[in-house]
């Protein structure tokens, strides 16, 4: 069976993964891209992008799991784009032509639409569906390698709460966000369920990895 | 001037310092003793016991910073003891006749009454005063020193509020509580104000430290 993989999911000190006042110039509203300097710092993002440079050290090591042996990601609505692009029928995620996933892309919507078809290997389907039945949809159009759970913290919360993550990796940075969405509500005792690790790097960031015991 | 002083503070990762549920045999309500066996089990807390043993790694290095220096300490009620104690006119505390403190230790609480004088240099008063004025009280106790700020998680949210924390040490213990008190709430951009290092240790804690760029 392939694993479910959340990657590079930051989180503030106090838990949001997301602030407030999202908007189409803002996805992660208030905290803008303070959550994500560590990564832009690292050579997987570097390269990512098509150039050079960026760290090689250990936030470089987590962040570049990213996509090796991933072949679908899920992705909740909040992610594909900002609030209001369910009603733009022509609107086709925030990443441009080319998105940086090269897989199918599942994005659970309440109004689902056509699939599109982008450059890159990427098309993005649209499904109205529990976790169970959108993992099961992933998983058969990733061809027997991993399901990456992409976000935003609600999604990532519904499927934890249902016991089908195998692996996140969850990336707390020193600041403190003080409204947003968090990731952590609702989820008591999930230690019980996952080995976890704590690693701080000399950028300032600790590094949280679950490991489904189950797995 | 004297510094004011967070050591030893335990949260999970969701960021609670106290599970939901305190009574007096369960101070930390559900949490039980699972914020603080990462501390049973170095050397400070150990020789604080009386006895030997414990480890002394990076743990005991930080928990061993919590006596050095200190004159006094300012407690919530919350601490002093469970709910309720405030209905008891002879309640002493919740440690016994000889509490771990060896310093006067300030109290906050509505109702105020006369002072207690324990074995080993504790003596404990009882104020109902703001953070700035129970600070002034207790630096003026503490001779030049030190003055700790020993809790519980809205006593130290108030002075962190107030900009009244010179240091913070938090311990962020792997487990998810999912109820109880949270450290963190309102306390948006408190890192412009603190420089803040990370540092994970083998327990499988993250030691946080908080340096108040004023200091």
């Amino acid at each position: 069976m392939s694993d479910v993989r959340v990657h590079n999911f930051s989180i503030s000190l106090d838990g949001f993964a997301t602030g407030a006042g999202q908007a189409p110039d803002a996805p992660f509203g208030h905290a803008g891209e303070r959550l994500h300097e560590w990564m832009f710092a690292t050579r997987f993002w570097h390269e990512m992008g098509g150039g050079r440079g960026g760290s090689g050290g250990a936030d470089h090591a987590f962040a570049a799991m990213h996509g090796p042996g991933i072949g679908a990601e899920i992705m909740g609505a909040g992610k594909f784009g900002p609030p209001g692009w369910q009603d733009d029928p022509d609107y086709k995620g925030a990443w441009g032509a080319n998105p940086p996933f090269h897989t199918p892309v599942f994005v659970l919507a309440h109004r689902p639409r056509p699939s599109i078809e982008m450059e890159g290997g990427t098309t993005f389907h649209f499904l109205d569906a529990s976790p169970a039945e959108a993992l099961k949809r992933a998983r058969e159009a990733a061809g027997g390698q991993d399901v990456r759970l992409g976000g935003g913290p609600s999604v990532i919360r519904d499927f934890l709460t249902e016991g089908l993550v195998d692996h996140m990796h969850v990336v707390q940075v020193p600041i403190l966000l003080g409204r947003g969405v968090r990731l952590w509500d609702g989820l008591e005792s999930l230690e019980d369920a996952y080995n976890i690790e704590a690693v701080s790097t000399p950028s300032g960031v600790t590094h949280l990895t679950f490991t489904a015991k189950s797995r």
